[in-house]
């Protein structure tokens, strides 16, 4: 397998609330985890939601893929890591993996689509590529 | 104990997502019941929180206490129940019991009490106590 | 597009904690409505994880793919429906769609494969499969 | 108002899922922040769940108050801040404080009880208090 080369990490530590009744965390708090990872990544790159949102453009999901590979379990650590690359005119892929801290064992792969839209109308998101370096 | 004269009740059953490692439902997930309720009750008021906040008016929560008397499990059946008083000129208090069903064993007792704001500021809820028969 | 086969469905309304800054239910929210009608799917064909689990099974989700088609709001009412199909000897893949009422627009798309394990190790799900009628 | 002496603090930020339709953190999550830090704060004493739960003991919230001053927002920085006394022979009461960094700004003030359980009796958390240095 490739290695990927990720551009960008952010750590977590599993919070006992996360976890459900088999006692790991519950599978829809990984989206979470991912989702704080992207959007923590946009910022870094001087891209704001909130900005976007007043010029009228919303950044959204529209395909999410995460394949679990091991379960984190309460007080684990682990790093979220995302590429980013450019699919068609309108599409944002994010490559993402979750990995435990410090052994590197892999938690979960994910594939995640975004689209830029205005009045719910994909549009092309060439400012936020020209900010990402995808050009 | 005098018994309380609730005027809205809700059911629910729990979810398996909403319970934690310890096999019951979370601390704050009885929060979100609470509040689901509340929001319902006003809704069939008449009271809608898109409409107000239209209007420049936000219902927020300023003060809750809650008394957890036994734990909610997978699968239970539930009711939240609600009365509301006026308390003072700008403050509304929600009295609030979680119950199981079918035994009626007290799961949770609560104490809400919500203020209407404009722009931050404290507001006379005038309008939403009329609606509300609070007169 | 063929017409899915659904052999069962459960209603919601969604709740306004689930909405976020958007204005919409959050991403990660759509896998606890698909979680909670699989679990509901599996207790009504007398399928209990308490019960697997007190015999060693745990049944895990290895892979999640969703396809976003349009976002629900505040109070909407939507059905999740489901049908599952075999995967190999040790796979269960759940086919749902998540659709508004009641005008049936499409909210959502998902394929959801499931594992039955034995201390971490697949195991074949042969009780569960003659129990969803499967064989 | 007397100055709270605070023997533990932990340092978060405000995740986008966190926040609801009125573009703050939603209340519920206050609760998730509160726990989080009892849990990390009781970590750092040497007190384990897990190793309690097998020697048979839970501990669990038996009442929660929480004063809601000043809404969080989307990417705030805050700190949540404890102290722990005893409350007669089998309670604990954490007296906490959610502030914003960096100006301190109160968000919201919080005293939760906790209480030691043997099969969902309550029982005297000797050890606890011993290892919390509250004798």
């Amino acid at each position: 397998m490739t290695e990927i080369n990720f551009t960008f990490s952010l750590e977590f530590t599993v919070r006992d609330y996360e976890c459900d009744l088999q006692g790991v965390v519950n599978n829809a708090n990984y989206q979470h985890y991912l989702e704080h990872a992207r959007h923590e990544f946009l910022v870094s790159r001087g891209i704001s939601f909130a900005r976007l949102h007043e010029e009228g453009i919303d950044l959204i999901v529209s395909k999410v893929e995460i394949d679990y590979k091991f379960p984190l379990r309460s007080r684990d650590r682990f790093a979220v890591k995302l590429r980013v690359e450019r699919e068609g005119n309108v599409r944002l892929l994010f490559i993402q993996e979750i990995t435990r801290i410090p052994d590197e064992k892999l938690v979960a792969r994910a594939r995640v689509t975004g689209v830029a839209t205005r009045k719910g109308k994909p549009v092309s998101p060439a400012n936020i590529i020209e900010q990402l370096g995808l050009k």
